[in-house]
Formats: structure tokens, sequence, C-alpha cells
């Protein structure tokens, strides 16, 4: 079996170490691999494997050797050092919205529409947490019923807010008031109907990706979405109240 | 200015503490006031209007010489003892489930059908807190374009749930087990897919009273409703995520 050299960039937050932690559960091929953080994490030793690997900072000549570079350090990052690693022969796999609604980007959901991840230009985007846990279950009853409007209200935990979003959860509760603030207003004890920032039109932009995304993924743009997004005081997890509407009469055998 | 004799019955509940709190704040005409609880509470001080009252315990004979009976024991206290409380010349306000869908009980939102007041037979019941937040906002939109469908998400605080709801939060939170648990799941940093218990069909009791006390508040059962009700760790406050259709293009003027 060939190994792939892999570059993880952001391999010091949430979602890195996450990546890490599938490439070890899958045995993943992996060569050399590559921690890539800020210069802030320069240093910082990430686990993997077995080995400790010094994070390195990241620069434009950071993908000379690699294979395959997974990005989930936002969509600035992605934005200034992903086609550079394209150019240096890597693919580029970006959790980040830089890319998403680019034409020649396929988005992927491996569960949806897998096919698609061979028609990309250099990278492949995968979508928001809201988006892709919502298209899994709804892709079977799509084929076979056809989904014409979808009205989902999520419940998002701190987590998808990353690191700090936790900090603030744990301080608040703590009643301690020390870190920055991640969320425009309390979180312990609150529900907060607002993910990201808002948009013209009055949704938030978590709201429009749901939107955007699902019809994108779906290959139908004629697919009504209809989002409420909110932050709710919970660690992990996220849960979605998903209403559908049909094309065909909806009907079991 | 005439006065009324009041009984509070559940005087020493949360929602009880707060009728008399509104009683006070809006200096409604009482003459004598009368705290009525089970014989659990019998004796417990209750202060309103700047003096204090022993709650006695709620017999059958309570209700002599009281012309209005707020009631807010839950729907079985409701039951054994409101027909008697309005056989003794009492008009009931009853908070509970107990006689909402009935025929000759109005169910009534001030806001939305104050008129239903008047027809009553002794007995005036008020919706349950879900279906009350969610008609106020939609009785204009109703009345100009014509609802045909509504699509809610609620995320409920633990005092729709009384007293122990809020003790088993605070008791989670602090990771502390002694109180009898309210929720059948942990609530702290979760979010629970049900309010109340469910029934046949899937839904829980508190999604279908949103459904049924709808239809009968806006007086037309044609109105399609689907309502997913969830709990959030939130001391306080309730909040909705609501999807309207109308009959009638919505256009403004």
């Amino acid at each position: 079996m060939p190994l792939y050299n892999i570059a993880v960039v952001g391999a010091t937050g949430l979602v890195g170490r996450k990546m890490l932690e599938v490439l070890e559960e899958r045995q993943f091929p992996v060569g050399n691999i590559l921690m890539l953080a800020s210069e802030r994490s320069e240093g910082t030793q990430v686990r993997f494997d077995g080995a400790s690997h010094s994070t390195r900072k990241l620069t434009s000549g950071s993908f000379e050797g690699i294979q395959i570079a997974l990005f989930s350090a936002g969509a600035t990052v992605s934005r200034e050092f992903a086609p550079g690693a394209v150019f240096a022969g890597a693919l580029v796999v970006d959790n980040s919205s830089a890319f998403r609604m680019d034409e020649d980007v396929p988005l992927v959901v491996p569960e949806v529409n897998r096919g698609m991840i061979f028609r990309h230009k250099g990278i492949i985007a995968n979508p928001n947490c809201s988006t892709i846990q919502m298209v899994v279950p709804l892709k079977p009853l799509h084929d076979r019923w056809g989904i014409t409007r979808i009205i989902v209200s999520t419940y998002q935990s701190v987590t998808g807010a990353g690191h700090w979003g936790m900090v603030q959860l744990e301080e608040e509760l703590a009643e301690q008031k020390t870190g920055p603030k991640k969320f425009p207003h309390q979180i312990a004890h609150n529900v907060l109907p607002q993910v990201d920032i808002f948009c013209d039109g009055g949704s938030t932009r978590e709201e429009l990706k749901m939107v955007r995304e699902t019809k994108k993924i779906f290959g139908d743009d004629g697919i009504r979405v209809h989002a409420t997004c909110t932050r709710v005081p919970v660690f992990g997890g996220h849960s979605e109240a998903v209403n559908v509407e049909f094309e065909k009469p909806f009907e079991l055998d």
C-alpha cells in the first residue's frame, strides 16, 4: 500500500486534533506527518501514532513533498495558503468555508455525494457541520420522494465555535471572567439565536450556509431551505429539528 | 370598586407565587385572599400585599365565599376540585391542562381571543405556555393573511417543569445528586427532545398540546401545526422558531 505524506493545518485546534484521531483510528497509510499552525503555536507538541511531533509555523513553503493537506484553520488561512499547497502538488481537503461555493470545488459528504470527490482541481471542501448532519439522513429520502423544501431549527453546542467557545461557557458557569468572549452574549443559562454574524436580509451566515450548501450538495437549486440556527449551553453535540416536504406522495411499501 | 375574594390553589408553587405577584402589580381589587395547597405545604407562610398568609390544605369545602379561584396545581388537582369550586359559586381560572379541550371551557389568551372569556360555564382555561407565546405574535398575521400551517421548534427552560426542574439542573451543574429527578435524562450540558411524555404516533404530549390548543384558540381546525419541543439547560425563558404559511399572498402595503 502506498503511503501518503500528510500536512494538518491547524493541528493544535479542536478539529485538527480530531482529524489526527480519525487518521489513527482508520489506520490511514500515513508516511510523514507535518503539524502546521500559526506562529503562536510553533513548537507545540502534538502526538500522533505513538510519537510526538513539533508544530511548525505555516508558510507558503510548507507543502513541498506533501500529498494531502488537511486544512482546518479558518477561511482566511485557507484562502491564503491552500492555492499554494495545490501548486506544490498537494490535494487540499478544506474544512473551512473559503472554497465551498466555488464552482471548481466539489462540496462532499461521503455518505451523500462521494462520487463528486473525483471532480476536483486540487481542492475538495466539506460543508458546515450543520449541513453535513442534516443531508446524511435526508439523502435517501430525497432519492426516493424528491425533497422540495426543508425547514430546520438547530441546537448547536459551543464546540462548533472552537476552543474559546468551550472556555467561555466553562468560565460563565463558574462565574469567572477572564478569557476573551467568543459569543456576542452570555451563553451559560441562555440560548442565542445567532450563530456567526448577521447578514443582509436578517439571516445569519450559518443559516445562509445551510441554504446554499444543501442546494449544492444535492445538485438541486430548486430545493427551498429555511434555517434557524441557535447556540445552546452544551459542550458537545449538535441537534436539529428538520421538517421536509416531498415532490412525490410519501408512501411506504 | 367591588372587591373579589380570591383563592390561589398551588399558592406555594412557582406559578402560584407568580400569580400573586401579578395580582399585586396590577393592584387587582382583592378582598380576602386564601392560599391553598396540598397537605405537605400546610402552614407555609406566603406573603401578599405586605401581609403574611398561612397556607391551608385544599379541600372540597375551601371555596365558600370565594369569587375567583386561580388553579395551578396540576391537572389532577383541577379535575378533582375545580367543579366543586364552581358549584360553590367561584369562577375558576385554570392554568392546568385538565379542561382546555373541553367544549364548554373557553381557552383564552387575552391578547388573542379575550372575547371568549364571557362564554364560560364556570371554568376558563389558559393554554400551555408554549402555545401562549406562539399565538400572540401570530394573531395579527392570521387576521391579515390567514395562517394555513405552522412549523415550530421550541427551546424551553427548566422552570416549565416547576421547582424540581430547577433543582435538577442546579444539582447536575454542581455535580451533586440528591433531589428527585424531574427529567428522564440529564439536563445539564444537554438538550432533551422530550417535554412531557411520548404519546401514540411519536409526538410528546407537549407537542400535541401545541397542535390542539392552537386550533381551538384560532377557532380553525384546518390550521396544520407541526411542533418539535425540546428542553434546554436554561433556568428561565422560553424561545421558539416559528415558520408560517399563509392562505393569501404575503404582501405589505
